[in-house]
């Protein structure tokens, strides 16, 4: 895959060699992201980080991970502040706001627009998030993240043993995950969810036409007793069709500490897409987790970060420069990766 | 005119010498909105982008331009977060923010506010939309359009015959532009709207005492049809006392590229405040017009990030070394203008 | 007190000598803050600035005191969008935004919020603003304003005369306010509210054991009578029980040039922690003191840059760094401190 000027769409752009390309870039990355180094390759750039929709953790991310390079960033937050309000068209959006900046981020909750708003748009786009249909930098930082933790267990994605927990019906997380995962050979997928929620067929037809494992369960117990890594969801409300509804499923599969010791392997990694919904009705990643040393979540944000500077580098086309403009920080940081 | 630390709040400040200062630095701005060429000359100034009212294009395109001269943008995007929801006056409000930041552009829905709160700032203010009153960038935007697709066809805006259609009345960017006209020579002026929504007689009077053409018509084919430019525009319904009000003149003049074959001179340029309403029971300029080599609507936004780079040059006066702090972009740039 | 990494929280943290450090650096800041040097010390380095609240005055005044130092600014701005409305706790927001910059302010409604948020916090957190809680900076700016007013008149603030007029009840300003002027010697203090909008009794005991003078009163004229500063206050409506409860005590005590002709002492400063509602009922400082040089709430809000300045080049240990990093200004600015 040509990542230079290319849109970043969906996860079925990627081969193993285009995650590989944009993994090696990610690690390239630390010492930024860490703020042992700075780099200035991008100063001058402009980032358009519009969503459309709600978003801290990624928009965030995001225009942290172009601030990281140098670059500058604007933003647009809300649909309501937006020409899309007066009737203006993807389409003339897409052309207005790709005469603005360098790249675009965009973020909007209906399903296809941001294809539709890529195909108008004069530079590359990246997608944040189309409602429940793609958000492929979160399943990139999901796999960077699960490589990462398994390589230090002497691991790898081949033959991994993965069961993933919650709402696998509207959490795009997952689907595009598992999607990626299906790159990889003999992946043991164990499905825990309600009936109403588990994973669309064509997913799971896809994952066992790669030759991978696929085990589909309504209990949690069996479930994550023979897992690297437990990957747990948070209910979708905002996807379902009435609050009712979404409430119905809150708060059925719930991981803490003592299950955990009971029915884990030792260092089975866990992972979730964030945000946590820690309301007592939901709560389905206790807090009694967080001073386990498996608990991946923060490592995933954090990863997060790194991927998108892979992506805006390796698009930008400044993999190679951005050594070469880099110093030392000067100035305090803490000491928290 | 003397720019420097001026406010700009109204296109009445303008002669054409004036203007011709401002088009002339924009000229100049090319290399940098292009991306073949930084500058940093505006590093370590602050722009305070103050949007009261909902704005992505105007927002953004002012914000980009001050980061595309080196500069950073503090934002605010609307009222309700904003202290003047807690009985603050504009005098206040100036006085603080003019103490955070070298230049403030702002947009408010109060006819007269933006004057209002330049009179107490500290700093120049350039005037983002004041309700239905003033937009002077965007008028000078609009002729900067005019002169260069004119220039293409080795024509002049003395002499120029321009078609205005639509909701004459609210659109404040077609007021302005008028006025900012009526500096140049026998203009040819063709009005097209319902009668309710024509253009005030304020205007019209104005161009006639300046020697101008006006003719008045509520049919789209002659009025289009002796044109150089036709600049369309959509029903400001949020300017309307109603809704259902607005909803009675949606629709009432559409160009398509059929009726633009069938009616218009060859070359005959397309122009658009944008954004332009692209809904069913408005769609006042069909997307069958995008492939059209003489739409000019993008252009239009893309000349706007020149002449506001222009105008913060120009109040700044940073002018003469725009191009000593430049450098050549390193980044992989889309060929998009 | 070590500022290196550490969060600011609550003005209890602070002795005379931490407030003489913050104090020396903020001097320190001017010819940055006013636009004669430009200063790229924090190059590279990012602020979280996170409001979770409503807030012009404060939001802008941090993200320029960061711009000033040469770093830049993520923002978030609603808490509507925001993960904290799927359910996120404060300590999983705080683990993932703390990757992602390096510094973080950070305001919510919530009375201890910020605190909790700071615990999980990887960065230093500033607290800008707790509910009816804790305001520390303004507090900081508001005594760092003190200081030179006074010192222009040969004065110190051991010993000062101050009278707080108003709601001293809900208004966080005028509690941190307070808590900082004990730290110095025999201030007199004049309360002038109504009862049921008195200062809470336990600032009181703790001015009164720290030495100092109290006298309370409900009314304006003897109040401002004797005082070397006349500190007025917004009836803060947003933390009363309902907006009927709060209109009965807007307007009790107003301000005006005939009243502090009449009053007070010649040279008497005006402060108000801004904004002051100027809307009819209210007005609690009226407009026709804007000439009066007396009147420092301007110089209040621009100390407020210098202070913020301060507390970032102190957490992020750069004080000695920031004239190294600098350079002469080139572009137009108003005269405007």
């Amino acid at each position: 895959m040509n990542f230079v000027g290319a849109h970043v769409l969906s996860v079925s752009q990627f081969d193993r060699d285009a995650i590989e390309q944009v993994f090696t870039v990610a690690d390239k990355m630390e010492p930024y992201a860490h703020r042992d180094r700075v780099t200035r390759v991008l100063e001058g750039a402009i980032l358009g980080n519009m969503f459309f929709e709600p978003s801290t953790r990624t928009r965030v991310s995001f225009g942290c991970a172009f601030n990281l390079l140098g670059g500058e960033v604007r933003e647009t937050t809300e649909i309501k502040t937006s020409s899309l309000a007066k009737g203006e068209s993807f389409y003339d959006t897409a052309r207005v706001l790709s005469g603005y900046s360098d790249v675009i981020v965009m973020r909007h909750q209906t399903e296809g627009s941001v294809q539709e708003f890529a195909t108008a748009s004069r530079v590359p786009v990246l997608n944040g998030g189309d409602g429940s249909n793609e958000h492929p930098s979160q399943a990139l930082l999901d796999l960077y993240t699960i490589r990462k933790e398994m390589a230090a267990q002497g691991k790898d994605i081949d033959n991994l043993r993965i069961a993933l927990i919650g709402d696998l019906r509207y959490g795009r997380a997952v689907h595009s995950l598992c999607r990626l995962l299906c790159l990889y050979r003999k992946v043991h997928f164990t499905l825990v969810s309600p009936p109403e929620l588990s994973l669309p067929d064509s997913y799971v037809d896809e994952m066992r036409a790669g030759g991978h494992t696929v085990i589909e369960s309504q209990d949690l117990a069996p479930g994550i007793s023979h897992a690297d890594i437990v990957y747990v969801t948070r209910t979708q409300e905002e996807r379902f069709p009435s609050q009712e509804e979404a409430e119905k499923y809150k708060g059925l599969f719930r991981l803490n500490q003592s299950i955990y010791t009971q029915f884990c392997e030792p260092n089975t990694v866990i992972m979730h897409p964030l945000p946590r919904d820690s309301r007592g009705n939901a709560n389905e990643l206790d807090n009694d987790l967080n001073e386990n040393p498996n608990l991946a979540i923060f490592r995933q944000t954090d990863n997060g970060v790194l991927v998108r500077m892979a992506l805006f580098a390796l698009i930008l086309d400044v993999v190679h420069l951005v050594d070469k403009y880099a110093r030392d920080v000067s100035w305090y940081t803490a000491k928290r990766f």
